[in-house]
């Protein structure tokens, strides 16, 4: 990754700056083993016009593929290294919303309702308590997402897995034409972002270098204020392993055809981006040439300003890293921005225009901090 | 896991006699991680009659959902300790069609005809190298079953795996009504076995325990002669990372609705059970009470009579952890059984009649060994 301009780094009271490639990921190294993967993979057997025929979407947030009037959509991804945190806490009912949503959430930002969902479990050793609150998890996801558990393997692998590894596959559909592909958006679309509910499943590693260099234990007491619906977090450990939030519910009705009562419809709905791993520069994969600005962000929950302070972290490096507050972003027509906001917020959703399109050159641009990004 | 009848151990040149469980997987405890899992569940939020209801089949080698005139299926699954072997002779073109064969395989069993795949792998450390081997391997994979390769997922958690771990998702359809369930399973069917490749993708944890235990490295040289597609395999890693065979040619076009010319159709196909981990109780999913007789075996592969040597392993044993030479077996109704022989062998399938379906209480028999088994 390069980038525009950064700015100064901000060191709250230390004097080594972190960041996401310094706590043990090589940004670099991934891209070139995930280009040399690509590289060898060829065209599909499945030719245009069958089912099962590749149908190109940029952005890439989830595949689709030809089925009679419909293309279906496939997402596989997993928890990473949040479950750590969740093994060290030994505390395991929130693995599978996460799960769950860190699928489903993508599918929901090529159009696609999820339907389907089948997870993947590799562990040291069975462990029916493990288990237990696993499948509580993923029954809890499964109604939030409204999706049907289809399969599941739970593989033992004790020389290969320290600690539990858990991913995930969710099924969706659209109907063609439906399909959302970013073609749609245009310079002046507004942006309403959803608000996350906490780290969600991205930036793990950062988190846990600053935990590990400052000294903290997962259970120590907070010293900031933070409530997740309404009940109190008192240690790290609950406020890091609050859920990722499942944004099918409203999405998915958001999505269907017509609301003329509130004066649009569904092709008022440019783009979506579920805002993961990269932060900001998530918005960067929605279209070839368009620019983004957020000028009136979310609200930061307490433990993103904990941890940038603790790690002396650049603003620059927090918001290509975190959510920063907002999980989902929606490209809306300019006109019926406002009647989509209303909606939202009637349903009880926490969202807000955050922020536009623009046609002054692709990068994303953070206007409070400064900090501009032009690659993902 | 009990049984009705085994044999004594045939102890060929050595004192102890090893088994699965010994190698250090714990079935009993695995199975109750699994069952709290399952009871944690609860029903789909998704109602009979709309895309995504689950739609019950005994046996659970792929779970089907509603899509309007169609079933969906989906099957997930991994490599499993067979990637330890790829791991230690550093090669990794196998392990994409290994994880391949094992879903789409499983979608077949329903009746359902493979269209799409995602990977997830999980490394402790990006490697481009293995992930060009991967990627090749997956091309091949996914030519061979002649799916899309729709989506993929590499999480790097250096602190979670040792060694990489490969698993995927495959996605079939089969049109309503056509679902294979075993409900059609006779007694007289007959029992067409299709020759496997070789150990394909179970039994080896106790290959390795086997192989560890007698002090073999797995570049040892064989003291057995072996070829793969013609080619001579040399060292026992050769022999062991022959990739799992993949068996949607010939199975998808055998389920297609006619074969008039040849005397059959798809309706006297009654069931088809991919020998996994498990052997031959995999016959047990079928049906909740039919019996299965085993008279005529396939070729087993030199390997399996070196590892069962080497290991002092019983036969009983050896036919509920290995597929012993047959990967796949079809229940083919008695009038249509030749008809379908003669068809599959006229598509160079290597396959023959091996037994029968009976009413004579539900166990499986091989008869050559004499053992038996009632449990899956």
């Amino acid at each position: 990754m390069r980038f525009i301009h950064e700015p100064s780094p901000i060191a709250k009271g230390m004097s080594k700056s972190m960041d996401y490639a310094s706590s043990g990921v090589d940004i670099e190294l991934e891209g070139q083993a995930v280009a040399s993967l690509i590289s060898s993979l060829g065209k599909s057997t499945r030719k245009t016009g069958t089912f099962g025929a590749p149908v190109p979407v940029p952005g890439g947030f989830g595949g689709l593929i030809e089925f009679g009037e419909y293309y279906l959509a496939l997402a596989t991804d997993g928890v990473g290294s949040k479950l750590q945190i969740a093994s060290a806490m030994n505390h395991f009912e929130s693995v599978g919303i996460d799960c769950m949503a860190m699928n489903v959430n993508d599918l929901l930002c090529v159009g696609a309702e999820p339907i389907a969902f089948v997870d993947y479990v590799a562990v040291p050793k069975p462990d029916p308590e493990f288990h237990k609150q696993l499948g509580a998890s993923l029954a809890e996801a499964c109604r939030l997402a409204n999706v049907t558990l289809a399969g599941g393997e739970t593989a033992s692998l004790p020389d290969i897995v320290n600690e539990v590894d858990v991913s995930g596959t969710a099924l969706g559909y659209v109907r063609q034409g439906e399909q959302i592909t970013g073609e749609h958006i245009q310079s002046d679309d507004v942006l309403i972002g959803l608000a996350s509910d906490g780290i969600h499943s991205n930036g793990f590693s950062l988190v846990r270098a600053v935990m590990s260099e400052k000294g903290f234990d997962y259970g120590d007491a907070i010293p900031f204020e933070r409530h997740h619906h309404g009940n109190p977090c008192t240690s790290f450990g609950d406020v890091y392993l609050i859920p990722t939030k499942i944004y099918c519910d409203p999405i998915v009705q958001l999505l269907e055809s017509t609301h003329a009562e509130y004066g649009f419809n569904r092709g008022d709905i440019h783009g979506l981006c579920h805002v993961t791993g990269g932060g900001l520069t998530n918005l960067l994969r929605l279209h070839s040439s368009y620019g983004w600005v957020i000028d009136t962000p979310l609200a930061v929950h307490p433990e993103f300003d904990w941890i940038q302070e603790q790690g002396g972290i650049t603003d620059w490096e927090m918001y290509r890293t975190f959510n920063m507050g907002m999980g989902m972003v929606l490209v809306v027509s300019k006109s019926a921005s406002m009647a989509v906001l209303e909606w939202l917020q009637e349903r009880g959703t926490t969202a807000q225009i955050v922020g536009r399109v623009h046609d002054d050159g692709k990068h994303v641009t953070h206007l409070p901090t400064g900090s501009t990004y032009d690659t993902y």
